[in-house]
């Protein structure tokens, strides 16, 4: 039996009982560590799941096999591939689920249900400067539909063959290069899906103990500083007053009350 | 400190470790059985948890609480409005996240990604049809995203003055009203979004033992059975080659080759 295991978001203990228990009694024990990363190292895993944790992974056998995935085994990258090899090779799989990003969100009192399709944001360079995410989030904030951005984290840059230093995108920077498509636009004379007051929220190590999140407009994330990794941000959509009423506990240093709403974009009916 | 924690969707072990540390640890702990409910019982829990469970929720005091939430705290209905009536009252709060029907429906392959906004499909009357759902279904469908609906269960129909018997919404039977739709519109000589040979996926259980997953066309589905609550169902958009080698894997009890692909309207790019 090859195991899928979801480890939540946050540290060692946020494995379900029941994911810790297949764990401690599997003869191998793989850790999937390119999608996303827990706040703990891999060290720490080992030593509370009392297993050895294998980066790379070898074909399936016939013993009890654990893939450990951060998140929920099928919330980021398909596992498809794995699952069909799996399958093809005459061995039995099944999965043990967990929180993920794409369902914590909902933390900072964003309704899931109104949430249109994730979008992932690129890092730039000098001379690839895409602006198709801004083209998804407009589709989303059209229908009044919140969206989620997914930011680039550490290990993507992994497996290249030149040298690079680890990085991930802060919501800050993130927040700029949506700032920067927003002028670009608006010097082509386009009609804007957003501005630069429109309501968004940063969200950084969601699921740890020093999980941070920050409410404001778009002009205001990209100088905010969330800390270390990782971060992802929403766009906002229509809101309820109930999740404005959450957003405003988000909303900076200085309280309940700073959040500007009044963005009349956001209420999109 | 007022904690919500989540149970995820299976059985007494499917909280975190983390999870199960601070419910035993907790003067008074809350089940919210309103808006999902897991495949073992009250009492299954209160066993494993070592705590009676308290089903009215009564105002939060001083003491360590728990609040118990099948799933992810946040990933039905919002609990907003708990932690901001907490918050007014000086209590801190604190989320345990889990798996939520919103994340695990990735189980069946289809990419979380590539989701549009989530409909809530209702029982009809004799008297009170709507097809609101349908034409958010055709949003998504549009854009070539998935749709994830989720089906009423059974606790919904609490509260209620005049008594019902508790049921929840089968996928055949959604799958029956969605086609009425279709014939409704064909007849107005509207142009459809889907037909009765678009793939969709029926998910039943999803993270317990005896999870059921069945792929089809619509028509398919309209006379699938796939057991007890809770059950919910996948249209779906365009679908990546991927994709379809994992909805190949439940397509029914002839195994991997019967899945109808052949509806091109699945293959908007």
């Amino acid at each position: 039996m090859l195991y899928f295991i979801g480890l939540g978001l946050g540290d060692v203990k946020d494995i379900t009982v029941k994911g810790l228990e297949i764990v401690r009694q599997c003869s191998r024990v793989y850790l999937e560590a390119y999608t996303s990363i827990l706040t703990v190292g891999k060290e720490a895993l080992e030593e509370y799941y009392g297993h050895e944790l294998l980066l790379i992974l070898k074909g399936a056998d016939v013993s009890d096999v654990a893939f450990l995935v951060v998140g929920d085994p099928f919330g980021a990258t398909t596992h498809s591939d794995l699952v069909l090899r799996a399958l093809n090779s005459g061995i039995q799989y099944r999965v043990i689920h967990n929180a993920s990003i794409m369902n914590t969100v909902g933390c900072c009192g964003s309704q899931l249900y109104n949430f249109g399709e994730t979008v992932s944001i690129v890092f730039w360079t000098d001379t690839w400067r895409p602006e198709s995410f801004y083209d998804q989030i407009k589709k989303n904030r059209d229908m009044g539909l919140h969206t989620l951005c997914l930011l680039p984290i550490p290990s993507l840059s992994r497996g290249r063959k030149i040298y690079e230093p680890p990085r991930y995108m802060t919501v800050a920077q993130a927040a700029e290069q949506l700032l920067e498509i927003l002028q670009n636009r608006r010097d082509r004379g386009e009609e804007l899906a957003m501005t630069e007051d429109t309501v968004c929220v940063g969200l950084a190590r969601i699921g740890a103990e020093d999980q941070t999140i920050r409410s404001g407009t778009l002009q205001e994330l990209a100088s905010c500083d969330l800390g270390g990794p990782l971060h992802s941000m929403i766009i906002s959509g229509h809101l309820h007053p109930l999740e404005v009423d959450m957003l405003k506990l988000f909303s900076g240093p200085e309280g309940l009350k700073t959040l500007k709403m009044t963005d009349s974009s956001n209420y999109v009916s």
